[in-house]
């Protein structure tokens, strides 16, 4: 159980970023959608297809300079079950190339129905012996409000085959606050007692990195957080999203790091794969403009860290 | 916005209880997994299939005593996009039988992915000018860490098609209190301050009968709290998960309800997909025996309750 892998990835790219694949079918090129419309019609096939297809190349553009992808669960199943097997044909092509994925799902649920959950997106599902991985990632996002039930059995898929879980602590949105920062008896906000359980969670099992496989979600949004929570949780890696189109900047995500430039691996989704529209490129060279985004972002988040080195 | 359709099935059927499909591949009756793998080989896809039989036999048995399904979709991811397409199906099946239909996903992220979820299970998804439901379900369930802005998209949906939610409030687990009895510095527990979020939620579109389309997951494993909660969120309705196999009773989760019998719905997975094998009956009976398990708890329930009527 750890992120050992995917601090690797950073460390050999010198970038600690990851590009969320959250693509609404109004991300994707005209041409890719009336290709796909002529064959299957105006449905979720349609969709669901034009969608693996920019998927993989913005994969096959950015697998050599950028270490992981983040799909997001939630558009995969807007378009339905041939959405979500989208969602499974991306999640195999990237680690195809050598990519770390991160299915972002927020999960949670009581411990029985956890280990479902911890099956299906880290492990192997049994079929009459037969042991099949349904979607197979290397880490999943996951909502901590039920406890350590509703943890265990991700650890131990976690433990098992080397995988690792980000937990929802102090997330990018507006009204994260109005849980998370409500004040506690003891002094602490409902935040830092999830942070603090995510340290727990993790101590029994470290990587060889000092970070453990039990990682937590604390927005750009929000960098003083980002700093206080880097200080208390010194084993917990952290996934930052809300870089550039929520409102962070590179000056606060910095915040989230350690010492070696390591700790933390911050999201942007959208920037990357709407680039094109931006650039107002050739929409052929979608991928391209999104390579280009993934270096102009990768070069602002590391002017601010020491230079990235395992420890 | 509003669960009225779901109240008046309750009425129609006297019955306040929900069937939870959430069937692991080991449920289901030896036979119909045979037939499958000798079509499909040991695949997900065999899985998914013999799940889609099971799910339909045991809707087709139990549609006209019981109000409402709720299919739990981890059980479903478990088996791939073979098995989300399953989930999609059973929801289809059982709506076209006049069941209610619940998707248990606890589904939770800030607004802008929230709105992709929301309009996944309760919406309509957009493919070039065609609207077309993606899953369709009339509810899901929902977890409110991250505050109002991953709950307003939902609440949109449900205003547009008369649907519902309903959010994590006191889980039926027991590590459930690790966060979730947390006391506040203004003396409230962290369920109470998110179940008072509910109501707030709810306030602006309520239902004919007194309940909003914003509901409460308040476990029956907490009888004090499911009576604490009542008392503190009249227009929430509840959705009551933990009896029997967790360890809920009847007169507990009684305490969920209101005077006109009404107010709570309450779960069961387990007991009723493998109630053939505890009756040890001919496994080509396992609908005929849910539909007995359907009876037995329905009548067990409303033994502690008023008679059942629309107020």
């Amino acid at each position: 159980m750890s992120f050992d892998r995917l601090i690797e990835n950073i460390v050999k790219t010198q970038n600690p970023s990851v590009v969320g694949l959250d693509p609404k079918l109004e991300y994707v090129p005209e041409y890719i959608i009336e290709k796909k419309v002529k064959k299957y019609d105006k449905t979720l096939k349609a969709a669901a297809k034009a969608i693996l297809e920019f998927n993989k190349e913005i994969i096959d553009e950015i697998h050599d300079i950028c270490p992981a992808i983040k799909p997001q669960a939630a558009y995969y199943e807007m378009y339905g079950w041939e959405g979500v097997k989208t969602l499974q044909r991306t999640i195999e092509y990237a680690q195809s190339k050598g990519m770390f994925v991160m299915t972002d799902g927020k999960r949670n649920d009581i411990g029985a129905t956890m280990e479902a959950y911890a099956t299906a997106h880290l492990g192997f599902t049994d079929v009459c012996g037969e042991s099949i991985p349904a979607f197979g990632a290397d880490a999943l996002t996951v909502n901590g409000y039920l406890g350590t039930d509703g943890i265990a059995p991700l650890l131990e898929k976690c433990k098992t085959y080397d995988k690792g879980i980000f937990v929802l602590v102090k997330t990018s949105n507006k009204s994260s606050g109005e849980l998370q920062d409500l004040s506690l008896e003891d002094g602490r906000t409902v935040y830092a007692a999830m942070g603090d359980m995510c340290e727990k969670w993790g101590q029994e099992d470290m990587g060889r990195f000092g970070y453990s496989g039990v990682g937590a979600v604390i927005g750009a949004t929000y960098p003083e957080q980002l700093s206080e929570m880097r200080r208390a949780l010194p084993h917990t890696f952290f996934l930052v999203p809300g870089y550039g189109a929520q409102g962070g900047g590179a000056e606060g995500v910095a915040k989230g790091f350690d010492k070696n430039g390591l700790g933390a691996i911050v999201n942007s989704s959208r920037a990357v794969m709407c680039a094109y529209k931006k650039e107002e490129c050739d929409p052929h060279d979608f991928a391209k403009a999104a390579r280009r985004e993934v270096i102009r972002m990768k070069e602002d988040i590391i002017s601010f860290l020491p230079k990235i080195a395992l420890p």
